[in-house]
């Protein structure tokens, strides 16, 4: 069960009675609330939550959402692409401010990834609303759809149409091959108005995400506030080892050309890149498959993926070639033949430096101790940095667990990250003034 | 292609002209055009032979065997379990020496493993017959049914019923699930008479068995004839890991319990149990599967076999040990839990040194170089030890391949190894005497 902030969370205001007017404050309890009864929605029997991107549950939680926001006043619009996207009910006063997330998960993910910018973002909107405050440019609240692409393969989805980048969307399908457009077309999408989605050059004049850290840093340091430096690159090297199917009753250990015995060595080697050597940030091998793999048989071939990730793109190329080198020197070791592929990854994106500086001052102002660190993980804010600049907010994970049923925050550490979320909104209209461009977070 | 022997091989004689009588060599030209035409049944397009027991391809290849040897004059019959027999067709001159293997492979095997022993059983009975020797016992060609259990996964069938091992049959289906009954049902056996195949005790005198090594001991030495001193015991143990799935991206290095690399580490500590510190003979990690197995995913859980190989029971029960300890060991180093269960075995059997004794005088008399070596693979005549003294006989196995398409022998050393088993037959005779029992060989 989630615990519900105390009653005094509920529209509290800075105490400070002789200064100028109370900043206001989030409704924490309300927060809480809507974002326990998204969780209901795709709710797994045995805990977690299973809401699959342009699947029906994601259709419902957005409709939920937009129900939510407009019985308190705000404007909802589902896109072409599937993006809800509420506004306050009085005309653009600038250009738009883009605040929010995703409400997709993976299958058998925790109930705050995505769904907890989204709550957050629609949030600020009502106090905003309810306040009358009126600023420099257009905040709206966007839940991007399908961010993390586990039923139709295609990650980003939402965000990606925003930005104008899903001009292929061929190779989208669900594993049986079920297309993009057939999941659009039947919840809530649509399909031949696609380009439509795609925001004109200039519109978004910055985008704020708040989201979980999805690691253990935070929890680790006992710091609630986390300014995202940026998200880091990523790259992937396939590895394939060609050793020799041999009986493993018949040959001898030195006769032997052990696949699997080569591949345990790159394991170990890609993991001492980031673990001892400090090349790159992380080095992982998450996949691993040998072949016959069966009992009695010496392994003849083995694949493997190795994941490097950097903040750092000199970091990261440093990281993709001591995976070679590892390769090269299990090869020499073994007599296994060893081929390493650069297969896929994306580069590091920075936030923008007057968005960092926005939501360290924000949690300054609230007394709040905050963390630079980058994302280890990817979120729709990188997409979106293509055409605007970007700024992130995190708040700790409970044991650093995320995309799983145990995926938690303590409740208040959940309010202060939107109270952080709202003061930053704030600060940048401080900062901006009558300026459309948001200031610095504008150019940079 | 295979080449056949050359024309001189036929009906060799060692040259003796002054004197006693020559002693009978096989039809080396005959021999290898019966093995050539049996790898016709179950030929893969691709190359290599599926044959599988107890299947149709099965029954062919004994069908077949049966007319070569009806027309050759000897008598065939099946029992029913799918046995192949050949008698001589003559009375019954004492108990029986059983001599072969088994005619099933398993997929996309070669065309020696099992078949060579039947068809150069069948080659020493044409001999017999057409010498016309009489010996002081019956010497009996067979085919064992499903000695792999590549299909109907109960391996040794035809020993076991043969033996009276075939009581709980229950667990014996296919990866579909289909009955060994329905198997026999189908393709020549009776499965309501499966009783009946076990011989009475002590109605077989001894088991000669001829095969390729399947590895590359003999090769790698030069020596054409393997004297088999036992067949190794193995001991199967399952190693579960436990760690914790975690983000590939946001988990620090030193905060994650990353299941794959504490299996890396079991796969190389196994390997040096055997490789380095010759605790046991043979020590095999043949099975590994990491979960969730993606990319980006910290693999939280593992599961490996690891398996020990040894002649002797005592050092078969270090090398277990030697893993448990390896678990033991990589549980403390990498934090996640190792799990070790033993999973299944069978113990060392030894060949019998009367046998042994006549293989090697065989070996000498034919001026064949011999070497004393285990069979590091399972063979029927381990199972048949449990009712009757057991002797092997290994030709060597080219590049030590087996179980593949690529498994061959050079057809003059198949020759050899068929010509030793008939000298071993007629040395048994001659040591015999009257004897029933094929003297020590009885008794050991």
């Amino acid at each position: 069960m989630t615990q519900f902030g105390s009653p005094e969370d509920t529209a509290r205001r800075d105490p400070s009675p002789a200064g100028p007017p109370p900043v206001p404050r989030v409704d924490g309890v309300r927060l809480l609330e809507v974002l326990e009864r998204l969780g209901e929605i795709g709710a797994d029997p045995g805990g977690g939550v299973t809401r699959l991107g342009l699947g029906p549950l994601e259709q419902q939680a957005r409709g939920w959402l937009a129900g939510v926001g407009r019985s308190a006043g705000l404007v909802p619009r589902t896109d072409p692409a599937g993006n809800l996207f509420l506004r306050l009910p009085w005309p653009a006063t600038g250009p738009v401010l883009l605040i929010g997330s995703h409400v997709d998960t993976v299958v058998q993910g925790g109930r705050l990834d995505g769904a907890y910018g989204v709550v957050a973002a629609i949030e600020v909107l009502r106090v905003l609303r309810a306040a009358g405050v009126r600023l420099p440019f257009d905040p709206v609240a966007v839940a991007f759809a399908n961010e993390e692409g586990a039923l139709v393969q295609l990650p980003f989805f939402g965000s990606r149409a925003v930005c104008g980048q899903l001009a292929d969307m061929t190779g989208a399908t669900d594993r049986s091959g079920r297309g993009a457009h057939t999941y659009l077309a039947e919840h809530g999408g649509d399909p031949g108005r696609l380009a439509e989605a795609a925001w004109p050059e200039g519109s978004i004049a910055a985008y704020l995400e708040l989201h979980i850290e999805q690691g253990p840093v935070l929890e680790r340091a006992g710091i609630p506030i986390g300014v995202v430096e940026g998200i880091v690159g990523r790259t992937i090297v396939d590895i394939e080892v060609l050793g020799q199917a041999q009986h493993a009753g018949t040959t001898p250990m030195e006769a032997r050309h052990d696949a699997l015995v080569a591949a345990a060595e790159l394991v170990l080697g890609v993991r001492r890149i980031a673990a001892v050597d400090g090349v790159c940030t992380t080095a992982t091998v998450g996949f691993l498959r040998a072949a016959p793999n069966v009992t009695n048989t010496v392994p003849g071939t083995a694949r493997l993926t190795a994941e490097v990730r950097d903040i750092d793109p000199d970091r990261l190329a440093a990281g993709e070639a001591a995976v070679r080198a590892v390769g090269a020197e299990v090869e020499r070791r073994t007599g296994c033949r060893v081929r390493c592929t650069l297969s896929s990854g994306s580069a590091p994106v920075a936030t923008d430096p007057a968005l960092r500086r926005a939501i360290a001052e924000a949690a300054d102002a609230l007394g709040l101790a905050r963390l630079a660190l980058p994302s280890g993980a990817g979120h729709d804010a990188q997409i979106v940095a293509s055409v605007a600049p970007i700024g992130m907010i995190f708040v700790p994970s409970t044991g650093g667990i995320s995309h799983a049923p145990a995926e938690d925050t303590p409740p208040e550490a959940l309010v202060r990250g939107a109270d952080v979320l709202l003061r930053t909104v704030l600060r940048l209209a401080a900062t901006a003034g009558g300026d459309p461009g948001l200031g610095e977070g504008r150019v940079s």
